[in-house]
């Protein structure tokens, strides 16, 4: 990587041929190789431990004189529990299986030639990410574990953890083979560097922006390479008239509670007419005494006289805050109805002993995740069972809901003939 | 559709809102709906077939007018042929396997949660084209059978016919049950009403460009909606030290002569050193003969005399003609490093009878499509087996190399618990 004092176009322009490289030498290693790295970084990590902290320590001090909150600097600081953490993390991406093996289809065509659809690779990744440090080494183990070559641009406050981290990492993977430039950290902070990065389509094969809802669309819209983008989650838990209403209790419960500020968690209650009074009537104070805001329609406020009116902007806000709005409908259809007008397509519930209208409400709403009779908070990767998580993609293509190593790869076809021509 | 007598804002909006409402609507209909409107549609092409010659005559007339060249005119020009074969394109489209049939993975989480993913309509697709008016007919069958709503875009040359077309398509789905506003052809030809389009990413999901990489080039830069892009094909053909001399001439002539205009000819054609001379000293009289002007390196100079000095220009240029660069090198890494450098990653092949050079190019060429012993003029939906062809994607993601049906679809998770919560 060229040094940080040349101009934003020449820096990217470094950055980018190095890491266009090493995905080309990236793609010949197998699995053994890329997992013995990992391993071997996750060593480096807590044999750097100290490294780590310092850097980390002079972090917290310029956050701390730059006047970050007590919640931000929180996520800023590292600890030899929290660097124990990130190592054991490394370790477990490199437990999961191969994401390139096997072969996804193949067939013979009608003139003999045998085709494979294989997978491969996506090539180069670039993350661009906010804050906690420990994404440096998430991302870094999920690139090389998909064979990508990557990209990681950290926040300022965080670049001296970040770097430290990055550079025990690189050193690990070069010396167990890894090509030189397989990781590289971004280490210029401006403004002119990502936007040079976003044109960079001829080397860059995928963005994915970790961060708020602002980051990623500044991302989205500056970007000539497609972005993978996490937006916001506006999730629905609909209460139908043939619920089991202790189910329906522990679940809106949970969806909202548990962890209100991730983009998982309730932000809609929607509950049949026939039974919202006693539902909504056991479920509030319950809610209050967690500490919930409620905002109802005028039908749910003849329920819960306290709650404020909700508006219409209510519905489609992501509050990720102890804040729920609840609405009334007639009948499943208006609940689909509902979800597909006012939710943002991330993950949404029905909860109901009647099968046709679960199975209605799943065919019909339009989300990346639609649940029966469980809480929207199992949108993860790991509660999916991928091991890992790269984040959870609000695209409609190439990855959509949680996504694990798969979406970091794409495929190609290999054809073998016997000397077909047309 | 609203007039077109509004602003291209409010027209694109209503188009929008109509694709949108179609979308949902259409996402609950069965293969068999959707297969009976497209022979519905087919019946309609044939019986409507006067008022489809007889627009077809105005564009033409009006192409004549405005200085059309005869080649552009005969893309334009419709016969009771040319709308028969665009029927008969209709009801094989039907004849296809449901694209959302079948699972496309399922499993139990450790929580107990019965995870299915399934395919789904990809929604609303945007397709922009040029001229040849049965990619009208082409594009709604595909999209039709993917449960997608489409908006088509056409040039403005051929409007008219587009719109008898279209016309006729559209009120026979209808009359089959299909939700209005699921064809919806853009009757405004204004560039400020594709710039509107192209920013609706809250109401469009995929826009595909059908056309020169002019029109592909202007509509990636312009468009917030994810692309699927099909770029210019620069096809390399390498002829290995262990090739069977008579195959590989008969695939590399192939592969420039048989249809040189299209992204899968060859542009390149690269020869191991040890079998340049009697290899090409038998193949350049045929392409000689055959019309190809001959561009080679110095080494491949001194076998073919008469061919003009190639220039680094020449490696990277999609000729789209009767011509070809020839490359004399000393190793299959030598090809390979030639192919990923100057190739365009479409489709790439090694002639020989080496398996292990065989597997070394076919693994580390990074193209969509690698071949072994075969002509790179495979790579095509039809030739695939995918029955139908939206096109060749040169993206890495969602959709890479030929493009059928399923590339028009995409997936969602659904969930089935039993009151599961965190």
């Amino acid at each position: 990587m060229s040094h940080p004092d040349t101009s934003p176009r020449e820096y990217v322009e470094a950055v980018c041929t190095g890491a266009k490289n090493a995905a080309r030498e990236l793609s010949a290693l197998d699995d053994a190789q890329r997992t013995r790295a990992l391993r071997a970084g996750a060593a480096r990590l807590r044999d750097g431990m100290e490294t780590i902290l310092s850097a980390n320590h002079e972090d917290v001090a310029a956050g701390a004189n730059d006047g970050m909150t007590p919640a931000m600097l929180d996520r800023l600081t590292l600890s030899a529990g929290r660097i124990e953490a990130m190592a054991q993390g490394v370790e477990a991406v490199a437990a999961l299986a191969d994401p390139l093996a096997g072969t996804i289809a193949s067939w013979t065509t009608s003139r003999g030639l045998e085709i494979s659809q294989v997978r491969i690779p996506l090539g180069v990744v670039a993350v661009i990410y906010e804050s906690r440090p420990n994404v440096t080494a998430d991302v870094a183990a999920l690139c090389l574990k998909a064979g990508d070559a990557c990209i990681l641009k950290g926040g300022k406050e965080a670049i001296r953890s970040n770097a430290a981290i990055a550079d025990l990492l690189a050193a690990a993977f070069h010396d167990a083979g890894i090509p030189a430039n397989a990781l590289q950290l971004v280490r210029r902070t401006d403004r002119e560097t990502t936007a040079e990065l976003l044109k960079r389509d001829d080397a860059i094969d995928v963005v994915v922006p970790r961060g708020g809802p602002s980051l990623v669309r500044a991302i989205a819209e500056g970007s000539r390479i497609p972005v993978i983008k996490h937006y916001e989650g506006v999730c629905n838990v609909y209460v139908d008239a043939a619920a089991d209403l202790h189910m329906a209790e522990e679940i809106a419960y949970n969806a909202k509670v548990q962890r209100p500020g991730v983009c998982n968690a309730m932000e809609n209650l929607v509950v049949h007419r026939r039974i919202a009074a006693p539902f909504l009537s056991a479920l509030a104070p319950r809610l209050r005494a967690a500490g919930v805001e409620l905002r109802a329609d005028e039908p749910a406020r003849e329920i819960l006289p306290d709650a404020v009116r909700a508006t219409e902007a209510d519905w489609r806000t992501e509050y990720l805050d102890l804040i729920l709005a609840v609405k009334i409908v007639d009948s499943v259809d208006d609940a689909i109805a509902f979800v597909n007008r006012y939710g943002s397509g991330h993950s949404d519930s029905i909860v109901t002993a009647d099968a046709a209208a679960a199975e209605r409400f799943l065919a019909r709403v339009d989300s990346a995740v639609v649940y029966h009779n469980a809480s929207t908070r199992f949108t993860d990767g790991f509660e999916f069972g991928f091991g890992a998580e790269v984040g959870i993609s609000t695209n409609r293509i190439h990855a959509r809901g949680p996504m694990g190593l798969r979406e970091l790869t794409t495929y190609k076809y290999v054809v073998r003939g016997e000397g077909q021509v047309r």
